[in-house]
């Protein structure tokens, strides 16, 4: 059976040292000193690692069940939500006014990293219903906010997001669902939902669904979606009451995240409550998308990392074969697996792929602070731009890393009892939803990187560029080892970037093609300046003498791999992405 | 529900114009003439797609149950089995002295292709059926021969290898299972063997286990390794007589290959008899154990040409966004998802990996004909050079494209209903089985580079240098579009296998912790010189004006895509491998 340990040094040593959130000049970071942040996440990881880690082999294996048209969760989840919930663990960052308790986003991040790790699908819950209250935060009058949201700040009523329809996911411009205006001010909305996450369960009260629909008679397209709030039940007085006319249809069969309730939702003339303006519905729903995107991006990694500690346990524990330099547990009939190169060239990509991911989160996490609570509009052009990063970049290598822990495991990876398959199986949905991957990229290469006439693309750059600067001379295996990659990655970003001001204008289809490289070039680029800086924070330690010298040293090392073997990717994405848009697109539809 | 159609044209397009079978002066080629090899294509395409491909979805739902100790398959399987058996199709490539057609391995490849794509856990039972034939084939006794092989070729009796126990897999040596003399002649073997496919099931009248066990008193380790027919039922007679003591302890719940019976089996004094010659063990099972890898390797890219033929209808008939250079389908609400440039780069990435290794597993499986039937030294040094490239580069990719194809269908493609999931987890086997891909790599870097004082690899390199100088001055296009990138592939490919030399001696860990990007690297250039040679094929093809233009031009258009886009990785490996020893090795193990 797997376990999870929070991963607690890592964590404070990205916030406090490397982001060093109490020294930021950001409300509310000031209180978050190492003694804070680690009494956070001690607690919190006490919390994933018995309250929650404990029930993903259980969720996988019995799955949500749909019974008399409600869906039973499998055992332990609805205690387990309780003391979740009992515990603040939902309201970390909700607004104090609404009962929250006002905790900086980057700490609400960190401890979001160890719940998705110990229980992707269990947490899935209360992540959907933080999105709904986002929106609702931002959008929603004094009235909704006031009856809706001091319940999902405590989960006690949770929320979901509904977009997707049997014919339409990307393109919700092809949307069916109506909602009709009644004289009362609300809406009677009519239509079917699939693919919505915790749409149903036994947990809560109440489940607050957000849906767009169209209003008859507004615009065509996705310019007349407009979004409702539609309650399970009624709220009547603050309490639930009637059952509104939703009900679910089904629950999907899936490849992973069992325990998490993927239902078809109908709406069969449902009371729905307008959420923002008519027709601005795509506003609306991207407050909650953006943050849903991140938290995605989050639970790529996540899954790597649970995967990456089981695969580590395993490797030091199984003795098979002998280290070809000499015997390493010569009194053993056998040496470890982590003797062989082969296995450590497995671990350390997943080592270094995790690590950097998680410097790359919280720092987008701390951007998204700045955005919100200084209204810093660098900030928030930089978050927009990283979205589509975070989320596909960060979900693509994290199953590829979960798929490659399950490895080495051997054939025992293979069997569920062993768990290392659920890993892969439930980070598989990670790249799926929220936007397809090839949708993240297209969001970056199409829109992000034109938007504000370039402007947070070329400031990004500008960081990378006045990073390298900075460094020079600082060292020469600092020099060798990651200022030199650094620079030849964020080159070939750059030439990348050109093909597409060169090329995109005439020919669309040029930059089109080579989206998914750019997203994954970018990524690379961005986790290599996240080790780059990481590495100097430990050359500093290392040098003041301070803290823990030997997890300073492996920090470095682990950098050195990354820079060494997975950053070269960027010369293979830029060769792909120079490629052009013929041999993408000279095949007609019929010739495949 | 996905549908599998056998990809003929293709298929005949390998065999018989790129490889030229029925010109080859190979005994048994020259029978397989156009029309022949299109007859027997057609006939087991439709095995594979009316008896196969209907029941996949079926094992994966239901699997098989372990009821009294004695396994059940799933509805249709038995049914589907006699068929097939009764076609001939279990006979193809066996030996006429035993009741086999005698037919080129090469064809028996092809329908291997096709019968494991449509249902791979189904098709395993005759290819584990087929591995301990060749086995007791190649070094039983007259009699045993005559007693298991007739009954073997027609798969009246299936057969299954036994190799892995719980404590040890990789490292055989470690074994437990024995085998006591008996005054008759025959051996009382008694241990547990786990991971057994095909292990037991209720579609033949006997199971035939070959089973790896140590003689006491033998010498230590893998050198004292004997390996046992282990029949379930005694024969006597030529019939199966008394039960053995062999029994199934459990069947595992797999990540997917759910129709084909994982079973632990319990030898308890179970009567067996020597095949070959004591302590020889691992001789016999290589025999075995190779056939089974270049199976494996055609399992990857056949799980990845299943699920490309389904993404493909998925991507012409959803109908989502617009294609950004003006409508496509004007008249209809939007375009098909094909219009859409990555989706296109994301199918052409499946497409040209799957006919790359299509070319690249039939090339292979003619140079085992050549040494199997004209005794070919050089022939049989390169198939034990490019084996574990077959086994561990196409199941590799395989897997990586079975979850791309999954990604054209969005949230579909998680939901097990649509059956992409299914592609996806059955491919993942292939990976782990018959050697994990890391050993696979370990094998080719650690030793068969330097087999026979490197003359096969040497081999190779020669073969590609020669094409590359024969296809000199061809044609503009094609020294651009393939001949300089293979030239440059190779190139790096060299240079990967100097820096070994230089480095490995010394340190055998240089070259061992750049022995996984060695193989994938091997792998590239593989498929680079398949699509090359396609190329020149279908170059001359279309000057001669014979047969399908359109089939050849899309031919050259697919090769063109995988040398611009896939090729190019090459680079990437070779900076891995030239990075050394040191980014890999230089943590100690407590500080992962």
């Amino acid at each position: 059976m797997p376990t999870y340990t929070a991963p607690i040094a890592d964590q404070v040593f990205v916030l406090e040292e490397m982001l060093g959130v109490s020294r930021q000049d950001v409300p509310g970071y000031g209180d978050m000193d190492r003694d804070t942040l680690t009494a956070i996440l001690e607690e919190a990881g006490k919390v994933a690692s018995e309250v929650m880690a404990p029930l993903n082999a259980v969720g996988d294996t019995q799955g949500c069940v749909l019974e008399n048209g409600v869906v039973r969760t499998p055992d332990g989840f609805k205690a387990a939500f309780d003391a979740v919930r009992e515990g603040g663990w939902t309201a970390l960052d909700c607004d104090p006014e609404y009962g929250g308790q006002g905790l900086p986003y980057v700490v609400a991040t960190a401890v979001g990293e160890q719940f998705s790790a110990a229980n992707m699908a269990f947490n899935m819950y209360q992540g959907l219903t933080h999105g709904a209250y986002s929106a609702i935060h931002a959008h929603g009058t004094d009235d909704q906010k006031a009856t809706y949201l001091p319940k999902m700040v405590t989960c006690e009523w949770t929320g979901t997001m509904n977009l997707t329809e049997p014919h339409c996911g990307t393109d919700l411009g092809l949307m069916r669902t109506k909602a009709v205006p009644q004289e009362d001010g609300t809406y009677k909305v009519t239509g079917q939902k699939i693919f919505i996450s915790a749409g149903d369960h036994d947990m809560s009260e109440n489940v607050i669904h957000l849906v767009l629909a169209k209003i008859p008679g507004g615009p065509d397209g996705i310019k007349g979606v407009s979004l409702f709030i539609v309650p399970k039940f009624i709220v009547e007085d603050g309490q639930p009451g009637a059952r509104n006319s939703v009900s679910v249809g089904k629950l999907e069969e899936k490849m992973g995240i069992h325990g998490n309730a993927t239902c078809v939702m109908n709406y069969d003339e449902a009371t729905g409550y307008l959420l923002g303006e008519e027709h601005k519905g795509m506003r609306a729903m991207f407050t909650m998308m953006n943050e849903a995107r991140v938290g995605v991006g989050l639970q790529g990694y996540a899954q790597a990392e649970v995967a990456y500690q089981n695969a580590l346990i395993y490797a030091k524990d199984r003795l098979q074969g002998r280290d070809v330099t000499g015997a390493k547990n010569p009194d053993g009939p056998a040496d470890p697996l982590i003797v062989h190169p082969d296995i450590r060239r497995n671990l350390l990509d997943q080592k270094s792929f995790v690590e950097g991911a998680r410097a790359f989160a919280y720092w987008g996490a701390s951007l998204i602070d700045r955005a919100h609570r200084c209204e810093d509009k660098a900030a928030d052009g930089l978050v927009s731009l990283m979205t589509p990063v975070v989320k596909g970049f960060l979900t693509d290598k994290g199953f590829e890393m979960a798929t490659q822990a399950q490895q080495v495991y051997g054939g025992h990876g293979y069997i569920e009892e062993w768990g290392m398959s659920q890993f892969a199986r439930d980070a598989r949905i990670a790249m799926i939803y929220e936007g397809a991957n090839g949708v993240q990229a297209l969001d970056l290469v199409g829109r992000k990187l034109a938007q504000d006439g370039g402007k947070h693309v070329m400031a990004f750059f500008a960081q990378v560029t006045d990073f390298i600067k900075e460094t020079k001379g600082r060292s020469e295996a600092f020099d060798k080892d990651f200022r030199e990659p650094l620079k030849a990655a964020s080159k070939d970003l750059q030439a990348a970037g050109m093909y597409f001001m060169q090329n995109g204008m005439k020919n669309p289809n040029a930059a089109l093609s080579g989206s998914y490289d750019f997203m994954h070039l970018m990524g690379h680029v961005c986790l290599g300046l996240m080790w780059a800086k990481m590495a100097v924070t430990a050359e500093d330690k290392l040098a003041e003498g301070t803290g823990d010298a030997d997890f300073y040293k492996t920090k470095i090392a682990t950098g050195r791999y990354y820079m060494a073997r997975q950053l070269p990717m960027t010369t293979t994405h830029l060769r792909r992405i120079e490629s052009g848009a013929d041999p993408v697109m000279s095949l007609d539809a019929e010739q495949f």
